[in-house]
């Protein structure tokens, strides 16, 4: 998983088609790429093709800054969506929090640690509650209220926010307010959100005490993209975690801060590693 | 958890009340009652007190027979609900199945080298697939069809052979009829389901096949109690299992097979072992 | 398991003999105590009985402080080792820490949030690396460097510390030295350790150097007390996570901090809620 | 995972070297195949390359019985060590078992209802216990019994049953007996076992018993292929569950059939679908 040479990951879909590994494998070689992984995937209802491969930057003889030009043709024969991205490029992540701290304080910490490799250019909040946290960990926090009123007012002020700080994704950290469809569209699988039940059992408001009211005996947590839908986009990571009769509503909700922490920080990490491609609502996660 | 000395276990739901403890452990030293094992739970939300009490029958001075009589003021006075089983009275269990075997040859064979502490006077089928398992196991196999017309006859005969048979209760291994209300009616709590998915997702049809759709990375199973609502009796237990963008739906369906043989024996032998407690849909399991 | 009202807990374990359930039940009855929740069990191979019972203080006719002159009879007759612990008088829980500060950040949070019901009144370290975020939460960070040749004084001094602070118990949250037996034994299990493998598998060094060497298909965390004996100590909690041939042991190091995170703290939790109960090097966690 | 149509698989090893994909599937490609699945993996500690890829035969122009003529010189210049197999070609699967026939019985079941692409030629304990319910399957039954003094004697009657039936590989089955090292070279990576702990934790003799003793909170199962050291060789698989101090000895070996049956069962489809590679004593499952 961790790689620790600067190298380059394609992630790539297309219909499904022979000779498309020799293809793309081909590609590199001409330029002297040294595999490091390659993972592929077929999806036999959808017809689909889909891989990840990453190489070492050093000793490629393509300047990164060529290779949509000398990949077109292929991409093109081939009909693929596909994107590149660069270990040596941190993507920039901003948080999203309300009140509750723990998803943040747990990002934050892998962050500090190095287990996430990006740069965190801002935390935006509807609340003060975070931000001596925040600050402790030298990240710009910025409050933005949030009413029915002025919920135009309030994503525009944080659309200009994210704007300025370059942002490449988002993290809903627990973030209580659902955010505009138009807001989502300008995220398209870049707005990552963590639900604190598995879905799609007890999605929407206060699952926990949904889950203890039902008498489950596991409780879950899911990580996905966010869409239009709440609650229904790409699941990228959910984990479980036993229940028993002894556990009121407060210790589901204790229990269910680790799931949170551990299902979201997955999520984002796959994602910086650029390992989750999504389609048709599912995703593909290469490990 | 086992216990090998015959012993009498004592299952109560009362209002939670001051003093119960210590009434039933009096009640119990008065006739030299060995205590092997009690456990209790209050459930704060509906005020209600719930133990399990299991004691050595060797020494106990008080006969079986006259417990009811012995216990019934104490009872009355705290307005219990109670039930008591001896460990040298094996519960009848019926198995119904229909074309998959996995769960009934699991159950066969858990009983066969003695992990489950029942007889079973019979095995019934709505088809003829399974008869040459059940009967090398020495158990008579019934098969009584079931079509739309003839429900009614088709349970008017089941339960004829479940009446003959001393049934205590009753075991869904994948049986794919859905039982009347009025049948399920007469085995309150005693009518043991397993459904293929993580209830309350995916209740109904087709679980494994919904879940494929939806992209979850987990996939699971849940043995409750039958009640007049599809899926929606106290649940029993859980489990769950990861899956991938590999795993096809013939994949679910195989990885879930484990999923239901596991959950389905432990609720039936926590059922047999008078560990489980039912009230407003939900269970206490008594470990 | 969270009990918000002010309860008082007595932890019991003696050689099993008939009527202690009763006889314990009685004794709370006689001072109007309301039991919230007893849970026992019997070792039947050490022919020990164990039990731990919680009461409302609310009610109670018995002064606490009175408690040990009037259960002492009880205790004599039946030889009983007990103690008791009141949810309303939180116990001082000392965090010692070298260089690593994920289990440090991870207590250090869930005490800031209310997981823990302690008082953290310093936090010793052999390193300044931990002093920022300690003090950002307001507690004492204490330096103690320790080598080979001052390690004497060094425990003395932290001996010293302690005592001023009136420590009940400590936390080793990968403190990277061996306390001297003469440390170990002023705190009879109450020192807690978290060992980053699971035991007895891998104890000692480099323990994910050695699973990743031996190709193992999962990793552990095993949160035991210190006795003498390095890493034999009864085990208070275990859990485990899968890796994969594609993980390299910096992988295993990073899914490792997970796996340690949550199984001390659980362990933590439950000392401080005074369920663990040890005897023959193992435990009894009552839930 | 599961693939219906027919397929060829090769897994192929080597130093790992640029252009090892391109090679590989520029072969491939020459004969128009259609890969279905490919997957690959370097080992950077040992620098080694691990390829694991599957294609459709229909279309495929070159002939299986050609295959290894025209694959021998890419094999031979990156000094691969490879092998192929055909999903058309069941491999012949011996069990080996004693008196304990939970394995046994699972297996039987799910190669009965088609989880196991394999035929089973037969089956060979030291005593008579698992007869019938071999003999229900249809598979021939061989009892040979073992004693210190005729082990050679019996092996070669092993053997020559083996060589008779035509065997591809063996699994143990919990066959407690140790096969001698002569015995364990003739079926390099080809014997299966399933040791009842969770390696290295509690290798040789009675697991359950050295767990409960140790006060572990969970135990384990691990499947390995078997070397002339015990317990020593390169593992498939590994799971665990959790068990508390309510269990006892008898309820650990329970709890772990259950462990036994899925991880047994897991290796064996793995190593009949060709997905496992073994080097430096571990393994590279491919999913």
């Amino acid at each position: 998983m961790s790689q620790n040479k600067p190298s380059a990951t394609l992630l790539v879909s297309c219909p499904d088609n022979k000779g498309l590994v020799a293809a793309i494998a081909n590609f590199l070689m001409t330029y002297n790429a040294n595999i490091m992984h390659a993972d592929q995937h077929q999806d036999e209802s959808e017809n689909l093709f889909l891989m990840r491969i990453q190489w070492e930057l050093e000793g490629f003889t393509l300047p990164m800054e060529s290779f949509e030009a000398a990949f077109a043709p292929i991409a093109t024969l081939h009909n693929m969506k596909w994107h590149t991205s660069l270990s040596t490029q941190k993507p920039k992540m901003a948080i999203f929090v309300s009140k509750y701290e723990h998803c943040l304080v747990d990002l934050l910490h892998r962050w500090r640690i190095g287990e996430l490799g990006c740069d965190i250019p801002l935390v935006i909040s509807n609340h003060e509650d975070c931000r001596r946290i925040v600050e402790f960990n030298g990240i710009p926090f910025h409050v933005v209220p949030v009413t029915k009123e002025n919920k135009a007012e309030a994503e525009a002020e944080q659309w200009r926010l994210l704007q300025e700080a370059g942002t490449d994704f988002i993290v809903l950290a627990r973030y209580m307010q659902v955010l505009s469809e138009k807001f989502v569209e300008r995220y398209p699988d870049r707005v990552i959100n963590i639900h604190h039940s598995f879905l799609p059992a007890f999605d929407g408001a206060k699952p926990y005490h949904r889950a203890f009211a039902r008498g489950v005996k596991l409780i879950g947590a899911t990580s996905h993209y966010v869409t239009q839908e709440l609650d229904e986009g790409p699941i990228i990571e959910q984990e479980v975690t036993r229940i028993s009769h002894r556990d009121n509503v407060e210790d589901l909700v204790q229990k269910g801060r680790d799931l949170e922490k551990v299902v979201l920080s997955r999520a984002v990490r796959w994602h910086i590693d650029n390992r989750v491609l999504s389609y048709s609502n599912k995703t593909v996660v290469f490990d």
